[in-house]
């Protein structure tokens, strides 16, 4: 694996999640592996979980870590190619991930969509231009529309707790006053699809994902028939596909409660955090036994230990 | 020792004392104590010296540290329970406590007071929100009403230089042109009855600290009174507990100067620092030798390697 | 070595050089020799480069590495004398510095210009003042009016390509959008001048740096006559030393690009970082073999090394 910018760039999916178990049983197995070895977190957004899981991730490996700020910390860059830089914009990302490749063994780089141009935000600019002009592997720290490092997590936690058993996985809209990216959703259907789960998505109409990404998953407008007999419930907003980046002021039933959760099958909430308690599901829910929302997170670092791990070879 | 919220929570102030003064003298005996564990370090207000201590005391231990400036790396947080999160707040402290639990095995906050609600500030809403909802050991980087790593070095200040005698120390109010917290004077006056000093306060009318915290000390509203034979003077200024949070524009005599402290015991001058200089005390006191303000700052990193110790045995 | 401020601390200027170049070879060689010290990084204003590389060479000697962001994380400082603090800034540098040097065994800085006052400005108040009341060795990150770790660095990409030759220099003025102040073509020429290169250099009129500073310097006002033959160009925007801190709209033919290079002796570009695109230089050059732009960034990690090797001894 020579980056993780998304699911694509995984050699073998059933390996990566077994030396994401392993290294939680063991976290500082590798505690020499990265010594030496510099990770740089590049941030255009905020973040509390990506942010910590990867530097104690990089801390387990003996790695030090540089984190920027971009915005605060350095300056605005520029994305064109040709462009006459005589406004805003103080450096080309060029020289930006080129310098960023001499200090650094492995590249974190986080960014949120615009959410105003559909084909802008999944040409992903930002990660691509990185990947394009550094030297070194890249990490998603989640980008534009995908975000490989908690899809890779919620697949990790859900078979970890599934040993001899098809898991029956519901994605499910929730709601949010917010309008959000679909990056989280993306990722999920991607890594459910690859770990082989029986995967199903309940939104309300117009709120259906990229119907190239979830081709052969069964999609419900009725979220109590999608919650039957599911093993795991994972919500989450996004903004519409088709009307690109609509949010809406409806559909406020669509939050999670516990009659909800009783359709299940004995299921468990998931959620990638953070969560608008009482907008997207109940207290009732997230405060008992069925929800593994702390679980997820503490996965975090195990899995992003196990990226570094496979980047660190060609890093 | 399981947290270090306030000095409720210490066993012995003895042994805790000693503990700094042993760091002091080999602040790298203990240097793999720490190997493995992680501090994160939670500002949701400006710090330098408790900033810089903290982490220098966890280097000294071999900790990792991670800092989130939460207002600017992260997210607003929400802190009441059952609310229906539509509005500002993106993230519950039960997550925001429950996720740092899972990357950091000890949790360090700082979060200063509105001052405009005595019964807010001293309810310590946030530091006591982290500890219900953290399943690892909590410090105090200074809370609405508690600043117990000052208050522990200011103790280790005084008793490292006062071998058999018993110190007479005068905590003073002094002026300051914004509104400020109790939080010092109140670790202050706390840690010194507790250190079994010869303790007395002085201040204007209007400005005496919370009667209950102050049972049993002498509180001279005529400074130099209270400065006559004194072996130390601490100097701070804190906003009125009476009308709570009113600051004052009179009481610029307050001021420290050379021919206040010639009244005291050749005393010195201590200070918690920050200091607005010839507003809280005259140059001519900060640039002598009676002058202790940088030898606080320098105990900080051995009081706060001893409180690390102490929790580190239950992180 | 005691201090990193200008060239005027270095002892040896081959010495220090041969220093980087053996830390480039081997750059893990002295990884214990910082173990258990501090660097505390101060930055007024933000940084890229010397951030990342000032960390990294940190971490290749085993030390560790505090950041500030003054700004944001701390407060405003106070640089008079005698002034009574009672509005905005919050701290005297006397006691700023003085802290730092409790925690800290190497203080870097970081303070830009105002460019509003020559005067001001070439005082190099920041700098000094922390020199002056720290008790810690102190680094320029860059100051007001010098950029020492950069002209060492472009001094040592220069003489590392260059055995058994003497090569001819040329700083060229180019053109830029913002007011820029004089560091870095002032430390560029006083490097290159200690290093014994053939140096001159070409603005436009009214745009001559410091005349005590270049003396001995060829000045070039026609930007074509002075590329002849020369074996590097370092392009470089500033402001007025004459009529300080004007900047000038004119002038947009002095951008550097293929057809100027086609004048020298296949001559090799040069610039500091951050640069800004067909203004200061036209792609064509940047993204030529004929830029060492990336290997400038690669070298600040080993000359930022060679200078901690140095100050660690009196650290």
């Amino acid at each position: 694996m020579k980056d993780f910018l998304s699911i694509q760039n995984v050699d073998s999916i059933a390996d990566l999640v077994q030396l994401a178990l392993d290294v939680k049983k063991q976290p500082l197995a590798y505690k020499n592996r990265g010594m030496g070895k510099t990770l740089g977190l590049v941030f255009f957004n905020p973040s509390l979980r990506t942010r910590m899981s990867s530097q104690k991730a990089a801390y387990n490996l003996g790695m030090n870590v540089i984190v920027m700020n971009i915005n605060s910390d350095g300056w605005a860059l520029e994305w064109e190619d040709g462009t006459v830089m005589d406004e805003g914009s103080q450096e080309h990302i060029k020289e930006a991930a080129g310098v960023l490749s001499q200090y650094c063994d492995i590249i974190g780089v986080r960014s949120f969509p615009s959410l105003k141009s559909r084909c802008d935000d999944y040409s992903e600019k930002v990660i691509r231009s990185f990947k394009k002009h550094a030297s070194k592997p890249i990490i998603s720290l989640e980008s534009a529309t995908r975000h490989p490092l908690q899809g890779f997590t919620d697949l990790v936690t859900i078979l970890e707790r599934s040993v001899n058993k098809l898991p029956r996985v519901v994605l499910t809209w929730a709601p949010h006053p917010k309008v959000l990216p679909q990056a989280v959703a993306n990722s999920f259907v991607t890594w459910m699809k690859a770990g082989g789960v029986l995967l199903s998505i309940a939104n309300p109409p117009g709120f259906d994902l990229d119907p190239e990404l979830t081709k052969g998953v069964e999609i419900y407008h009725d979220q109590a028939a999608a919650f039957k007999n599911a093993d795991y419930v994972y919500a989450k907003n996004w903004s519409s596909y088709e009307n690109y980046g609509m949010a809406t002021n409806e559909h406020h039933d669509w939050i999670v409660n516990t009659s909800k959760m009783d359709l299940t099958n004995n299921g468990k909430f998931m959620h990638c955090l953070p969560v608008r308690r009482n907008v997207v599901v109940e207290d009732t829910v997230l405060d008992s036994s069925t929800s593994l929302v702390l679980e997820q997170a503490n996965n975090r670092t195990y899995t992003a230990q196990a990226v570094l791990i496979k980047l660190l070879a060609h890093a």
